[in-house]
């Protein structure tokens, strides 16, 4: 049986998503949780939509794996959830067709970035969104948005660390929300490319503060170089928000 | 120089807010910042509107001290978050008269209890609000609430384990407020006893899932005592949002 969940994590206390030696992980936790649920000596693979780094959180992570056990659907966060740690949550969780997979069906991924712009430091949103107390032109951080949209190479809005060749992606929408609380970045996309979402917002925000136009950052997609780009925004902002598939 | 400042503070890694020895305090931090700002040997003594439990956060905490210093009033924010953990943050600064005490000078407290009632946990809200995934009707709550508004003697309000002998105190306002996010609820009152806020969620939250009527609650405050009202709801949902002053 395929069981597909999504799944919420508070990743301030993480090394990222995907299992790594000695460090604690969410892959690694879900993985432990699963081998105790199966009473299993083996690793039961949890397969993700994808990695997230260090400090960055998700509201809406989708994972697949397969089991023996015959649960029902509904009870299965029930079970998880008594099983894994407090900063791991399992929201729902259904029975998937065969051919699932959490990341190679995946059509579309949202991400939401925070950030607040008080003048002191919010103790509460000190893991959970970007503390930038710097006076902003959200209208300019729009027009400049609006040149990101569309498929592009977006090798200047990538981290040089990669080994991906293919850079070009599709960003569908990019939008920036002022609320009480800050302002929230909302961007989908055909898939991102790594650091992407951070440093599109960091280089965002460089445009806000009037360190950039807006057509400065045309001008940075057709340089095709990581340096033409902005600032990557700390990790502790980002939320892997929602992941789309065709279903 | 006598500062009055409002400090906000997430209280889940603190031990609470008064000074114990060995333990990690909201007090001892500020006290140590002060000291380093000071370049003192000799503690900065802090003086607040009063102590908060382990676990139970500030959004408008209260405090005064001496020094001096001729920082100005809108500079000390920065010179102390500056020094402070990342959990404590002083959100303003003010010069107070001679005779202000953050303590004995406060008129009026409100404080806050969060509840979420989802399903599944949110990793988010974990160490924030309390989760309550029952039903609750909020409407008995709130005729409940009418029963405590006013002066009373609260003995079956409060924590056995006090010394304070006169347990009557007044309740200005007492409402609950259903959001998107989950149920506020709002109290502000003369003074509050040992637990008297958590005893009064945790009691009225029982009476949302109808574990006690409206009318029960009547009883209980004519009881005097402990034994007779609910639960004391956790400390990690209640949050001191404000504290009043004549000026």
């Amino acid at each position: 049986m395929k069981m597909k969940c999504t799944i919420s994590y508070d990743g301030h206390l993480f090394n990222g998503y995907q299992v790594q030696p000695g460090k604690r992980t969410v892959q690694a936790e879900l993985e432990k949780a699963l081998a105790i649920l199966h009473k299993s000596e083996d690793k039961v693979p949890v397969i993700s939509s994808g990695r997230t780094d260090s400090g960055v959180h998700a509201a809406g992570q989708v994972i697949h794996f397969d089991t023996p056990l015959s649960i029902p659907a509904e009870r299965w966060p029930y079970a998880l959830n008594a099983l894994l740690p407090g900063d791991i949550a399992v929201k729902t969780a259904e029975h998937a067709d065969d051919g699932f997979h959490a990341r190679f069906s995946a059509i579309k991924k949202e991400y939401r970035y925070f950030v607040y712009t008080e003048k002191h430091p919010d103790v509460f949103k000190r893991h959970y969104a970007y503390h930038f107390s710097y006076r902003l032109n959200v209208q300019k951080m729009r027009e400049a948005s609006e040149h990101l949209i569309g498929t592009h190479d977006f090798t200047s809005f990538c981290s040089a660390n990669t080994e991906v060749r293919d850079k070009v992606r599709t960003i569908y929408e990019l939008d920036w929300t002022d609320t009480d609380d800050g302002l929230q970045m909302r961007i989908v996309g055909s898939g991102f490319l790594y650091n992407m979402v951070r440093i599109i917002a960091g280089t965002l925000l460089d445009v806000g503060t009037g360190k950039f136009s807006a057509d400065d950052v045309k001008g940075m997609l057709d340089a095709k170089d990581r340096e033409a780009a902005g600032r990557t925004a700390p990790g502790h902002g980002l939320y892997l928000w929602h992941v789309y598939y065709d279903n």
